[in-house]
Formats: C-alpha cells, structure tokens, sequence
C-alpha cells in the first residue's frame, strides 16, 4: 500500500509537470488584465534561477478581511455580532433600558446608534466583547457565527466570503506563500472561523486587541478579557502590527479601503518585485457597490494611489464570473 | 533526473521507516529519563490513531530564549547590546558625562550602574534600542552580533547556544512541530539572527516591544522606534503574548526561570497531552551553576511547581554531553 501510495503521488507530480494538465488556479476569475497580473506575478517570484526569485519563506501575502475577503454590508459583521450580544446581555443589565446606546440597540432605533459614533460603538464593543475569559469569548462567538443570518441573504455570514479571493488564497499557499489576514476587526472574533473558512491558521490572523490578564481561578490559568483598548489594527496601526507580529515585510497585499492605504505603502515600497491589489466593489446587484463615500470601506485616498502606482484593482462587476460559494 | 530524485527520495523514507536506521535525534542528550519524556512525548502526540494524536497545526511549541536557548551571563546579552550601543554613541552626547546611568557606562563603574536598576537600565535601553528606523536598528544589530565577544568565552554570543537544545528544535520540527520564541528579549533584536541560528523565522519570535510609529519620509514609508514601552513579554506577559500573537496554546513549553513560570503553567493546563521542561543551569564548570538566589534567570518558584507536577528539569551537567557546538 506504501509503495501504490508513492507511485500515485509520483504519477499526480508527473501530471501536474505537464500544462495541458494544469487547471486554471483562478477559475471564478474572468480573463483580464487583474487576473494576468496575480499570474504573473506568482511566476516572477516563484521561478527559480530568476533575478526576482524569492525564497518561500519570505513570501508573506496580507489579506484585510472585511470588504477584502468577505463582505461588510450593511455594517462590519463583527458590529452585528456586538449588537446581537447585547441584546441577549439586556435582561441581566436592566439599566441599559435607559442608557445609550445600549437603548438604542434593544429598541432597534438605528437613528440614535448612529448619533452614538464612535464613542457609542466601543461601548457596545467592551460590554459585548470584555468580561470573559479568552475561551468563554471563542465558545460565544463560535456559536454566534454558527446560527446567526445575515439580514440581505438570509445565510451564515461565512456563506459570504469570496469565492475568487478563496481561490487566490489557495493559489497563493500552493506556491508556496503563507497568507496572512491583517484586520481591524478583532483578533480573537477572527481566528475562531478563520482557519476553517479561509485555511488561515490562528498564528496567521493579526487583528485589533483588547487588553488581557492572565489569572489563577482555583489553580487553573485563565487569560481574562478587560474592556480597554490595546492596538487598533487599521491604517497606519496595519504596517504597525505587521512588523510587531510578522517582523516580515509582505511581498503581496490586498484590501478594499482606505483602513488598508498604508499597509499596501508599506508592502510597495520593499526591494524586489511587490504586488498590490484592491478589491473594488461595482456590483450593487450581486453584491454592493460604493467606493469613495461609503461609511463603511470607504475607498477613496487608496484608489488614487493605486492608479497613480498601477497596483492592480480587481472590478468586482468585470473581474468576478461568482462572488460568492454559493452562487457556483 | 526528476526521477532519479524521486527514486532518492523514496530510498530515504524507506530507510527511515527501519528503525535500525533511525539515528538518535538528540545526540548531545545524555540517556535519562529527560531525554525519554521527550522522546515519548513526541511518539505520544505524531502517533496516528492514537487517542493522544495531536494534528501537526496544533504542534506548538514555545521557548524561551535568555537561558533556555543561550547563555545569559554575566548579564543578559541584549544589555551588553545596549551597553556597547551607549559607548559608542557616547561622542555624540557629551551630557552623558555626568548623567546616571549613562556616567556609569562610560566609565566601566560596575556598582554605580548595578545601583540605577530597572530604571536605569530602562534608560539604557531607550537610549540605545529607539530613535532609528526599524531597518536601521536591525542593521545595528547585525552589526554587533557579528563583531562583539563574550568576555568569558571570547566568542560571539551565537557561539553560546545549546547544542542540546539546537537538536531539540530539529527533532521537533522534523515531527511537525512550529518552534516558537516567548523572550523577554525585544523582539526587533531577536528577529535578526534568530532564523540563521536557531532556524525560527520572524513570525515565529514573540518578544518584548516598544512603541513605533509609521511615517513618510520623501514619500517612503518608514517605522520608526519610540523610547516607549508597549509590552513587557515576562512572566504573565507570556501567556498573555501567546495568546495575543500565537492565538493556540502550545502543546509544549521550554523555559529556565520563574519568568516562564506562567508560560508553562498555561501550557500545561491545556487539554490533552502536555511536555513542560526547565533547563537547570548545574555546570559551573562548562557554563554556570545558579538557580534561587541568582539575579538574571532566577528558578525558584518554578523549580518547586516542576517538582510537584512532574516536569522535567534538564540538569544540564548531567544531562548534556556538550553544553555549546563548538566543544563537539
């Protein structure tokens, strides 16, 4: 059986040698000057002997998550996850009836959440995100995002990642890359579905963080969540936290808003050959389309730059045949 | 040629699969129980089929450096860094004269400088780890871990390695193993020789951090290091700094003080199968004997938590047969 397993993997590799045996690595991506560019670019550094060549373990590629690899429409996934909390949280805290925002989430009044701002926003975040302990976070979220529906689409919000960004990260890890997601959504909220949905494990997934404290409870070590903010991992925190936790510059980034300007900056402006992408959202039918005066992903400042350095811009309507798993 | 490469490789694996042909993977470990817990480890968690089997994504092993990896003494080697840094910027500050502690620095003044304590040496670290870019720092250190001696040995610091603990990592690896750093060394300094000696690459190096910020200089993005203080990664700072940046519990952890105390404590809590091991520095002759009442690398609290739950201690005159590589 060793030796039937051997020759099989031989005949695969053989096969595999062979082009016409070499199955488009891309196939949700429609032909065109977006997709040519990710091609070339993975031969460039892959070939070896090439002036460009780059050893594996300096192929690092960043991902952002929301708008990135899956949507963020109406809000960021993680916002409607905080609110949902809250409102199961209600009955312990009756106080909340008269307090903002958390009245404004238990009466659905979308107007005064959004009078909140950012203020009101971390305050739904520490009272639905703090005051656990790092397992007890992971068993809530993971039971969140295996029940809760998205409000369009009616799916898991896992159903609505992106079929053509799943299939360049798996492009990308078979040539060798590691891929990494680098988010402003919260860490330990990510790597609780990250490794299942996307393959990326949870020494990969870079994130914003709350502060935490390790304690004994009865002999037993627990890490405790504290409503304080530790790193927020947008704009300028990206290329931050990409040398504070990879130590590594990408040779490849991807994102969709400006949250993602400097990482793709930071990535560009190393030695040696860099890709840079954006996805672009044009597709108000299949998915959403807004760009430079979204609340949400707002892409503005990000599109000039890359038109002004050529990094690539994937035209969600023009370079997507699916959107999403489902449709396939 | 393909297949000639094939046919060599398939001859190995089928070498390797004859016991009689299975080199002992720890060759400067002396035979003992230590060096049998971890080898019965490693069977226990790669066995297939076995209830204790642990998939290779879950293989996290953690380790700290000052210790447990090198030598750190007569002082840790990262303040002798800072210390030779301080010289040689010394020209370039005259105040420093008669400022403390950089007075004591200049000047060799041993007591003086051992009086500043943790603040004074804070001062030094400041002075001498931030102000440059990242990439400066790291040519800075480069610089110094290819020039500087150890005053005992007369070697470069990456001579003081341990051969044991080099043979360690390579068998956890070729096991499926992820070899990870948790220093309280600063990670930018670590990262810059800790893939050429040890074989771990940045991403894999948790570390102490100070702030940074990002910036366009002529329009390119730098990071540059602040004489701030962002995180402390000892003792609770190390649970705390697996859980942020490695976001797994490891399976295994490897330290030599109480400032891995935590480390191993919330190591060990975890589910399944778990290996905790203290490095006891016992060999005044080939290295240092200290442990209770030493200042760098104190092993007191945890000496006694590894008696009562049976971690293992490698007791380096017993249980090493070399201490460094260069004595093999």
């Amino acid at each position: 059986m060793k030796l039937r397993y051997v020759l099989s993997v031989i005949l695969v590799a053989l096969l595999a040698m062979n082009p016409a045996y070499a199955a488009d690595p891309l196939p949700s991506w429609n032909s065109g000057p977006t997709k040519d560019a990710i091609i070339s670019f993975v031969k460039l550094v892959t070939t070896k002997g090439s002036p460009d060549y780059v050893p594996p373990a300096e192929r690092i590629a960043t991902f952002d998550n929301d708008g990135t690899l899956w949507s963020e429409k109406p809000v960021y996934f993680q916002l409607i996850f905080a609110i949902d909390r809250i409102k199961q949280l209600a009955p312990q805290h009756p106080q909340w009836k008269t307090q903002q925002p958390f009245k404004a989430v238990i009466e659905d009044d979308k107007e005064s959440l959004s009078k909140s701002g950012m203020e009101g926003i971390a305050k739904l975040v520490m009272a639905s995100h703090a005051g656990m302990t790092t397992d007890e976070f992971a068993h809530i979220v993971k039971g969140w995002i295996g029940s809760a529906k998205h409000p369009r689409f009616k799916r898991d919000y896992t159903d609505l990642v992106f079929q053509p960004m799943l299939e360049l990260l798996d492009y990308l890890r078979a040539n060798g890359f590691s891929t990494y997601i680098v988010s402003g959504g919260g860490v330990e909220f990510l790597r609780v579905w990250a490794e299942q949905v996307y393959g990326i494990p949870p020494q990969q997934v870079v994130g914003s963080t709350i502060k935490t404290k390790f304690e004994l409870r009865d002999g037993k070590p627990v890490i405790v969540r504290l409503p304080q903010i530790d790193f927020i991992d947008d704009k300028d925190g990206k290329p931050i936290a990409i040398n504070k936790f990879i130590g590594r510059r990408p040779i490849a980034a991807f994102g969709n808003s400006d949250g993602d300007l400097q990482m793709l900056q930071w990535t560009a402006a190393g030695k040696g050959p860099r890709f840079c992408l954006l996805v672009h959202h044009t597709d108000a039918k299949r998915e959403w389309a807004y760009d430079r005066d979204s609340h949400v992903g707002r892409l503005d400042k990000a599109l000039d730059e890359a038109k002004r350095r050529g990094w690539s811009v994937a035209d969600m309507k023009k370079d997507w045949k699916v959107i999403y798993p489902f449709e396939k």
